[in-house]
């Protein structure tokens, strides 16, 4: 089993070949570090075209960094040679828009018409935050990021809609233009902040429930600040109610071959 | 009918109300300045998956502005209220693949499982050169920007494939570099650069018969500077042989309500 020091001596291949033999069945936050870990939604082909859609007109929620062909379980740009139906530590199964398991192996329920996007992380920014001493707080503190759904709708499609969801880090009002700088470069890590400040303004009533992930302290003199989060196709998901879908179970990621650097401009 | 010198007067409303009542039915280079100029393609829906997902794999070539609802004429996000079937000045339909007629108004070819899609084009950061005061010889010369095909190959779809097509501008070399910043902003037309100097390095063998638009003169000193082309897409079209397909008449382009600083991340 693998444990938090050895981690970091693992590249991703590793890491997903521990997950094919699972025998890593974990979170992945700080494995591998330095390659990037990215959203899994595997759905139906019929509902593929308005899925890429959704995520074209929503790209900074949903930033795109791979499908595959139809009824095929490897991601060929971003990581030849895995298998989507296994290297993930932990998937969540949905039926007609209800969650029906978690399990560590899709192999049983895979078919030949299914489709699989890979959405990029907030990961990929976080580590670029730390880099230049940006603290990130729910790190700092051992806990998941705090998300919350907002009033900003995301632009529908037919059958895909729903709120803009956003994660958010707090920090000293001096430290926000640099955060806006240093995100801004990983376009297809959610890029730059999507509101900084006034939660109430993007229909936050309170920052210490949130809807996903944990609550953390805010130091005096720092702001929220808000950025686009890929639970967004979660919840699209959920209010269109395609028959069949899977995800990754909120945390296990998949770890592809690209460095955190391939998904700036 | 508007001339060159009218022409400045006009908004990108305006222009396509003159291309719905057949007023204007010449190419929109110089058109409403400052306003996204997009190209067209029109599929049947059973190929919109696919061509969205070789957009999506191939985006220096094909950044995306806007797909329409399957059935629906209007770009509603860069041009609400606007009808694509009569607001370009012409209009290309092909069949199997080959070309059948040119055309100013697609009303008689409109079908309810057509979608349609609009792809950034180098106009936006031709701007912006200018703007810096970097030469674009072909606009200088008053021709069609030179394109060539490249033993590049796009990332294909199991149906779309086919070489990268550049667009070629000559440069001194030293404002190479400031080229490559000025128009890496314009992520969404075609960006930086793919390649700067040996055309032969790209499989080019000359600059002088270009395999689209026209040649044009090299100064002493200047150094070919290469940018991903639109064209690539319909080359990939023409390999894929779908049974219906429109694009727009190559610089009869749409123009949108989107201003070119729009484009930039």
């Amino acid at each position: 089993m693998l444990n938090a020091a050895a981690s970091y001596l693992h590249t991703s291949a590793e890491i997903r070949q521990l997950c094919r033999e699972s025998k890593f069945t974990a979170p992945t936050p700080g494995l591998a570090p330095g390659f990037v870990q990215a959203n899994l939604v595997i759905l139906p082909d019929d509902w593929a075209f308005e899925f890429l859609l959704f995520c074209q007109r929503n790209p900074k929620a949903c930033p795109i960094l791979d499908v595959t062909e139809i009824g095929s379980p490897e991601p060929k740009l971003i990581a030849p040679g895995s298998d989507l139906r296994t290297d993930l530590p932990r998937y969540k199964i949905f039926r007609q828009g209800q969650f029906w398991e978690e399990t560590t192996d899709i192999r049983a329920f895979w078919h030949q018409n299914l489709v699989a996007f890979l959405i990029g992380c907030s990961f990929s920014f976080e580590n670029a935050m730390i880099a230049v001493g940006l603290p990130v707080r729910h790190i700092e503190t051992g806990k998941n990021v705090p998300m919350y759904k907002t009033n900003i709708n995301c632009i529908p499609t037919q059958r895909f809609s729903g709120p803009l969801v956003v994660s958010m880090r707090p920090l000293p009002a001096h430290q926000v233009v640099r955060a806006v700088e240093v995100t801004q470069r990983y376009h297809k890590a959610h890029g730059s902040p999507v509101h900084i400040g006034d939660p109430s303004a993007i229909g936050i009533q309170t920052l210490e429930n949130p809807d996903y992930g944990d609550a953390v302290p805010l130091h005096p003199g720092e702001v929220p600040v808000f950025w686009a989060c890929g639970v967004t196709t979660q919840t699209a998901i959920l209010q269109a109610q395609p028959e069949f879908a899977i995800t990754h179970a909120p945390g296990h990621m998949f770890i592809s071959d690209l460095r955190d650097e391939d998904l700036t401009l």
